[in-house]
């Protein structure tokens, strides 16, 4: 598997592209972004699994519930919820404005919104914006799509890969938003899959639910479980692959590197954590299963304790004992040992539930890396899981103490 | 029922003492609390749900199963957990340092600490204080047991209350500390509530945990539940009211006292959070019952978004919608009104699940109080619920960030 440039581009016959058509108030920004297909593709998507979700959600889950689409239309800076029946007729016509200049349905859309929940879509600005947005369509939109997807996120997030599938080519792009809002089961994260592989629906959809409960649902940022968001992948053939039906080693191929897709950008967005300055990575082994594994790895990474810690790159490594305390999970105290590694080394602070003495200097000086791995070793069973996390700054505080003016 | 002064020393027959004995390195401040009874009392506690319980728990879990002690003891700057047996034998130690100088056998005594994990308790530098602190003793000495249990705490937090039960007046007193690692379920809080009242000590147990689930466990400063905290009672009976022994007109009076002192702890600790500015209360009502309503209320207080905006007195209420609707409980989001109430004003900025227009100024007037009120309205049932948190700031970052030093 060979990482490529271009993003959602890479993959055969896919197009992008991003304009400032002026939701984003006072900021030349670019805030709309469309991403189409050459020919028709399967699509599957997961959703954010919040009780309350925005209209583009509900217009997505109507148009791939037949697990096919063409493209994908995207705004930001308003999040088009909590808008009652006229956000839902805004959300339609996002579709319906890109199907008429591109002389498709549009049920072949899929529509995105993110940004401030409870506000009045701007629908006439993103029409008036549609011509521009469709005249940048190209083959290197890639950069102009993935800037437009952008709320509080100060870096952007794409990767591509491609890899063989029985002596063909098959390429996997994508991008990712997300920053703030940001825990498991989706939270404010949208990203967007492109593949030239020829996959049936039903499997792609199997794919990506599995990849997405690896990495984008164990990343979190704030505890926030937002209301918009998704991944959606579209798969268009075009690599010319035998297509995919069956759980073979085709399939096996395909789902690895989605999942190094899907890692890289869950990772990224846990890096760029809204005000964060590390990247927290924590790896729980001897788990009893791969689920339970996950929710004490997750239950680490969402404590504001322990992000706050790592920020001052502090080794309290007792607020990781009482992280994994509360989780839910069941497992024996006595029994688990800690540790810390960075760029800048490796060190034990915790074994068998108890501290082991170490050199306060250097834990300071593993954990003032940029990216910080906490190891958690049980002894329950044989299973692993990761999840990935921020610290939390003054900066977190000060982007969302007053996010919509 | 009136307010009176004392704390946990206004019932008859109960005294407090709190030293400074050298715990908290290199800061002159009291860390060594005592509260004793000068007759036998019932006791009962609830206890954090913390996996991970600090040693102190396991032993006063230990010395309470009888339902009864005699006085409790407390240190503060250390919290005496992940120290394997040799955190237990210390624990134990605490309470027969106590017994030994008393009187009394050290099963009469509750144990609690609080402050970091994972470093060895100084149970010498207790030893050596133990005279001063039992010499300290008098009916005089609430306020500085109250200091001594204090952490990272900016006020003290006590009350306590008088009223009549058939003829007789019975007192209650209370000190608590908590600020950081506070949540649902216990946290880092410690509270030791007093009483003159005559009760059994299994309605006394039923009495505490009836009040904490909905006082004490519906505060949440960060979403961290500690290892260490409890809620304690002791009922020596010297009022010479007639012993509650079943669910009567005294008893609901006791329980209604027990409720008012718990909640006024519980607004003053979630008052107190760390580095907050504001005090949040979010009621939810026309909730199907009552746990789904402070289900659906400690959401809205828990999230890191929410606190943030108010920090920001910024009147983001689709953060409050987002937050409802990832709290797991079942509910109609097209049914939900969302208004703000301060010492300022009140102001609807959310009705039938869609935005009101409303005045931005007024809005932010009134979330510049320092306590706000989140009134959530549904249309699920008649139950109503109450939560108690405060807003996100700098400070809390700067405090957690290198707490240990």
């Amino acid at each position: 598997m060979e990482t490529i440039p271009s993003g959602v581009c890479a993959p055969i016959g896919f197009m992008a592209a991003g304009v400032c058509c002026g939701i984003k108030k006072g900021k030349a920004k670019r805030d709309l972004a469309l991403i189409l297909s050459d020919s028709p593709c399967k699509a599957a998507a997961c959703y954010t699994k919040n009780l309350v979700k925005g209209a583009p959600i509900l217009v997505t889950q109507e148009h791939l519930k037949k697990l096919a689409a063409h493209g994908a239309i995207v705004n930001s800076g308003n999040a088009n919820t909590c808008n009652g029946p006229e956000g839902l007729a805004h959300a339609k016509a996002m579709a319906r404005f890109a199907a008429l200049r591109t002389g498709l349905r549009p049920e072949d859309f899929i529509v995105a919104s993110t940004g401030v929940i409870g506000q009045r879509l701007p629908i006439e600005t993103i029409e008036a914006g549609m011509d521009a947005l469709v005249k940048d369509l190209s083959k290197d939109g890639a950069a102009r799509a993935r800037e437009a997807i952008m709320t509080t996120d100060t870096r952007e997030k794409e990767t591509a890969v491609e890899f063989i599938l029985s002596g063909r080519t098959v390429r996997i792009g994508a991008m990712a938003k997300g920053s703030g809002m940001i825990h498991i089961n989706m939270a404010t994260m949208l990203s967007f899959i492109t593949t030239d592989c020829s996959i049936s629906g039903e499997l792609l959809q199997e794919a990506l639910s599995a990849c997405v409960e690896k990495t984008f649902n164990c990343v979190s940022v704030d505890g926030d479980t937002s209301t918009n968001d998704m991944v959606c992948a579209l798969a268009n053939g075009r690599a010319g692959n035998q297509t995919i039906r069956e759980k073979g080693p085709d399939y096996g191929a395909f789902l690895e590197a989605l999942e190094t897709v899907s890692e890289y950008l869950a990772r990224a967005i846990a890096k760029d954590g809204e005000g964060a300055t590390r990247l927290l990575e924590c790896a729980v082994s001897g788990a009893a299963d791969e689920a339970s594994g996950r929710k004490l790895a997750l239950s680490v990474i969402s404590s504001s304790l322990v992000k706050a810690a790592f920020f001052g790159s502090d080794a309290n490594w007792g607020r990781i004992l009482c992280a994994l305390g509360y989780s839910g999970v069941a497992f024996d105290p006595d029994k688990v040992d800690v540790a810390f590694r960075s760029a800048k080394g490796f060190i034990a602070v915790c074994s068998g539930g108890r501290p082991l003495p170490f050199d306060e200097a250097k834990a300071k000086d593993i954990l003032s890396a940029d990216e910080i791995g906490i190891e958690v070793k049980m002894a329950e069973g044989a299973a692993t899981a990761k999840a990935w996390g921020c610290d939390l700054t003054y900066e977190y505080v000060k982007i969302n103490g007053d996010y919509r003016s």
